[in-house]
């Protein structure tokens, strides 16, 4: 293996040597190879490599920059592809079990080809697979088999037409007929049709549909779900009863089909209904471990938590592939210059830096964020598995939600709101499909939206944390998370009370500063979201309104400073740690720094506010040292991109390619386009009917 | 006239009497009648209804939202419907001297249907026609008329592969051969090729190409313009020596083709020289009536002001488009509610009112913004077309310069973070492409980057700034321009020395607040951006270098926060106007004053820095006076809404229609889509080709 290693960075190496991104990495005072093998271990980069190269010498995978393929087109390769998948088998179930964190490995490797892949292929065996294995029994597991083999295809259908956020309301019902054992599966009107359904427009044979289950006593015993097979397998023909359909285009993830269900009176076998937090007897008897229905709804909808953790990763994913276009391109792009007859690569200005740089510094920040999130979600997983009832375990699944539910939203929008930078970075040629900035920005985007808007999970989190200090204040209990991501609040009166110190921007450039001045806002917002929610009370709000008014510059910004704390924390603890290799510290402390003091710099209104800045210099110190930091990591910029760009092949645009041809790459691009010198089809529509002007024009 | 208004009016208004949205337009406090006749007037009103009423009559223009068009096919329809445009001819000459303003309001409205109708119309009367007209001489005469009536088609062909922003860096040549009396047009190699032209991709015929004028003398005399024959009008073949071309797919504005031209010693009549601002005699001697060759320069370029100008305006347009539909979307959609039977709009939520009204308020400031500034742009060129020579007309160009170089940028990312906040705000329907908030963000992205770059623009104002305090200081000249934007500056000191005195909430809804809050923030910024260029000039920094680090969070943020005290300075205005309705004058106040603390609240951290602001109150009173507006407001939001949104049919948009049947018109939408319920073309691929599970899985 050792071997196989060294020929592949071998093989990189002489890849990147020679170019006109040479001057810059020679520049880098790190090793990438160090930090290579440093964040992804051997183990790993080999597996990412035999994916990267297995899908680059596939003819089946092969692709054109920007080419323009009908949504039929799209959706039947990616069909193909997504069989293909099934052949290599990239990890069994042995491999999984091994070492967890490789299939977040393999969702990145085919997400940076095509999250529409990834997706189509997790949509199955996770979300359908997963979800009937988790929360069905042995008599469920045909269902499972049936996909792995890709007998049947599944898919996961939740949200309706007109529900989304709002699970609980949520209109498909599902009647138990004791006379003949089955259940009647039925949309009560269209709103109720299920929506958005990945998989579903166009092929999935089963769906893991979720429904207001009713027993023959006329009781609703709330959502449930429930194996539907909305197609005949042998046929791909709708069955009947259920009209199933594709909702079109969308603003990205082509490949995918997503679609929607209507059920008409469809009846299922009793044995489909998936048991494991209730269960209806045949005789019609509602069955369940759980005594609290609420306690039953949360863990129905347990199958939802680690799409969250992933989408976290998918967005950190979607922005390396933006940033080494943009990084790339701006170290080659050469557009002006002190001399008329001499220009420099636009990686010179101070403004590109600061537009790409400290977004260089996220991806790091969250690259190691989500990896060790990762492994803090399979240690509460492993704890479910072994039916942990303790307190600890309980307390570790409500931080992981919480975590979850602002990770999520600091992922997905740090990632859309940096490829966009990408996009304009790039000028025009940023604009050009071949390029890839615009299918990366469109196929983030829904990372804001699914699995939980953005500004509706944040609520999650700080009600969490609101829900520490009522603790307190209710049974004075100690302040203590398994993650210890709350524990400084304990210091809360003391945090307060603290001010900022630092007196020369040499000091800012140390990550201990906005990591102290997280604490500091954490506290600050938690106690005026309290007292805002106190007001809000007071002038006799309900609950509802009275949290509902409390979210804009409280409760909201309390989420994000949240979750931005714990990101810099544990980034800030890996450079200071004695196993990060000595070489490699110095880069990613300052990365540390830009990251923690460009986050922190969204908030200095509210540290002036709250008298934790005061003066001039504060602010002025913190802007220096980001330009500075910029400005130091301009010359590392490109070995940084290169430590996680993938191959050439699967990053599939032309500006962003290692050896930084950049108009060479462009240009035979251009070239190889389809009819690009031909004359258009319709020629003669301008060359023989010639409109008569004003022929047409109205008399007002 | 008055009776086609009327009926019109009479028709709109049954037209939004009946359906869900109802409930919000009983709630507004005004007449949206009487707001639609204040900001559009009669005239405009029925050219509007005219023009789009023309383009829903016709089938040609029919189209389904979402449907999906290969680039082939988007070009023809966007020709043929560009065609028709001349045959409809909406605006002669006459109705454009009797109301420029009507050129803008046609944009607008081909625009709302489709952006790339309007560029390939524009762009061969304008970019072409104008730019010949106005570069050009009588003998250019007939390459004017000839697009008039589309016996060739007309394109501008400035930047290059490898250069945009740097436009004096242009590398194509024109070598003048008096043996023949012709220039020879030459790309010395393809990083020259001409790139990015808008219709020079499938059928452009006539191209208006920038380049280095050599003279048989040998000398280089700059960046000069000719007409260049590109294509046969008879065959749309290419010319011999020219290679021209389609670039591809974009990332919107696909209906337009872009292409690239590269020239092989193409010979072209010395008479084709555009030479108004110098020219070639038959002998090869070189001519000009500009001494100074940086003003011959800047003259040559001049076909280029007005570009930004109409940028300014198409990005209020579409943040119109997006603003129709997320507003209607979130009066008509129910999420949640305070009792678990009843769901509420999601409009009654504080955190969405928070995401979207700012942004309405946007849309009412910049659309008058955009209107005043376009008469200012309007007097200028009737100043050139007069040759008035004055100081005055001098320093006009310059603040017109200064305006558009920063307006062009406050628009374009308004509109693109606005149009990205609807798009998420709608949550996953927002991510259905028939929804059209995908397309209307991907046809706003390129107004952030054509026309100059938004960044490098945004130094060409604070360049404008800094030169009047140059002025100053050196000459003592009081600070006076033309259009009063810079007037206040003379009160500089006594400016910096004020403070925020506001006491009370109920105060800062005042729009006086903000905007001498406004005051106070360029006075800061200009003052902190002289002192940090001389901080840089003093380290011995050259010219370039010091002005390139002055721009991060002094001299960029100076431009800003100029143009954002100019736009609010012009709201202001008309809302105190005693021309403006009494009726419309309380709703005006609300969103002038929302739109200057929204925009204010970005600067917080800058009033705290320089002790504008201090302590915990003013953020506290800016925060709760923006909260309560938009909560105000958000009975108003529909109504105003109604006020600016084109009619379904140009809208095209089924969350965002007019009735506000949110589902129904969804659910229909997505009925009527192309093979919805059919099984796909490639059923057998799943159903009888099962693939082998790891039969392709390699040895590691």
């Amino acid at each position: 293996m050792a071997i196989l290693v060294f020929t592949l960075l071998k093989f990189s190496l002489t890849y990147f040597i020679f170019g006109p991104l040479d001057l810059y990495r020679k520049k880098a005072s790190f090793n990438w190879k160090e930090m290579l093998l440093f964040i992804e271990g051997e183990d790993i980069l080999a597996f990412k490599q035999h994916v990267f190269r297995t899908l680059e010498n596939d003819p089946l995978f092969a692709r054109q920059p920007g080419e323009d393929l009908s949504l039929e087109k799209m959706r039947e390769l990616t069909f193909l592809r997504t069989k293909q998948l099934f052949r290599y088998n990239f990890l069994t179930q042995d491999d999984v079990m091994a070492n967890p964190w490789k299939t977040v490995i393999l969702n990145d490797c085919l997400g940076m080809y095509d999250w529409s892949l990834g997706a189509k292929y997790f949509l199955n065996k996770g979300m359908f697979g997963a979800t009937v294995a988790n929360s069905g029994s042995e008599r469920h597991a045909e269902f499972v088999q049936n996909t792995e083999h890709m007998k049947t295809f599944g898919c996961f259908a939740l949200t309706e037409l007109s529900h989304g956020s709002n699970t609980r309301a949520m209109r498909t019902t599902a009647t138990y007929d004791p006379s003949t054992q089955e259940f009647v599966i039925n949309s009560p009107d269209f709103e109720a049709a299920k929506f958005w359904v990945g998989n579903l427009g166009k092929m999935a044979t089963h769906a893991v549909v979720f429904a207001q289950l009713y027993t023959p006593d006329g009781v609703c015993h709330g959502l449930h779900s429930f194996v539907v097979q909305v197609r005949d397998p042998k046929t791909l023909l709708a069955m009947p009863g259920v009209m199933v359909g594709d909702m079109g285009k969308k603003l990205g993830q082509n490949g995918l089909d997503n679609g929607f269900a209507l059920f008409h009176n469809v009846r299922i076998p009793r044995e489909n209904m998936l048991n494991k937090t209730g269960d209806v007897a045949p005789d019609g008897r509602y069955v369940t471990p759980f005594k609290d229905p609420n306690k039953r709804f949360g863990a129905s909808l347990g199958a939802l938590s680690g799409g969250r953790v992933s989408i976290s990763r998918m967005a950190v994913t979607n922005l390396k592939l933006a940033m080494t276009v943009a990084i790339r391109f701006s170290a080659t792009r050469r557009q002006f210059g002190p001399k008329d007859t001499e220009e420099i690569p636009v990686l010179e200005y101070q403004l590109q830096q600061w537009r790409l740089i400290p977004y260089l510094a996220a991806v790091y920040a969250l690259d190691h964020f989500s990896k060790s999130f990762f492994m803090n979600f399979v240690e509460f997983q492993i704890g479910q598995m072994m039916k942990d009832k303790s307190d600890r375990q309980a307390e570790f699944g409500r931080e992981i939600h919480a975590i979850s539910c602002s990770s999520k939203p600091l992922g997905s929008w740090t990632a859309q709101r940096g490829i966009q930078e990408c996009r304009e970075a790039c000028g025009g040629h940023g604009y050009l499909a071949m390029n890839r900035l615009g299918d990366i920005r469109n196929d983030n985007d829904p990372n804001c939206t699914y699995e939980g808007d953005n500004n509706v999970l944040l609520q999650q989190t700080s009600n969490y944390l609101l829900s520490w200090v009522h603790a307190k204040h209710h049974d004075g209990a100690p302040i203590e998370s398994p993650l210890e991501t709350v524990n400084f609040l304990e210091d809360f009166n003391k945090i307060l009370a603290s001010k900022f110190t630092a007196t020369t921007m040499e000091e800012c450039m140390d990550s201990a500063v906005p990591l102290a001045a997280y604490k500091w806002l954490v506290c600050f917002l938690l106690d005026e979201s309290q007292r805002r929610l106190g007001e809000q009370k007071a002038s006799s709000k309900d609950d509802f309104e009275a949290r509902n008014n409390s979210q804009v510059y409280y409760c909201r910004s309390l989420s994000i400073v949240y979750i931005e704390h714990i990101v810099l924390q544990r980034f800030h603890e890996l450079t200071s740690s004695p196993d990060t290799p000595a070489g490699l510290r110095p880069v990613l402390r300052q990365l540390c720094s830009l990251y923690g003091l460009w986050s922190l710099s969204n908030h200095m209104a509210t540290l002036y506010q709250g008298s934790y800045f005061s003066g001039r210099k504060p602010a002025e110190m913190i802007q220096t040292a980001i330009l500075t930091l910029c400005s130091q990591l301009k010359d590392e910029a490109v070995a940084l991109v290169d430590v996680f760009a993938p191959p050439d092949f699967i990053l599939n645009s032309p500006i962003g390619k290692a050896d930084g041809e950049l108009y060479k790459n462009l240009w035979a691009t251009v070239m190889q386009g389809s009819k690009v010198l031909e004359r258009p089809s319709w020629w003669k529509e301008f060359c023989a009917d010639k409109p008569v002007v004003g022929s047409l024009r109205a008399k007002l």
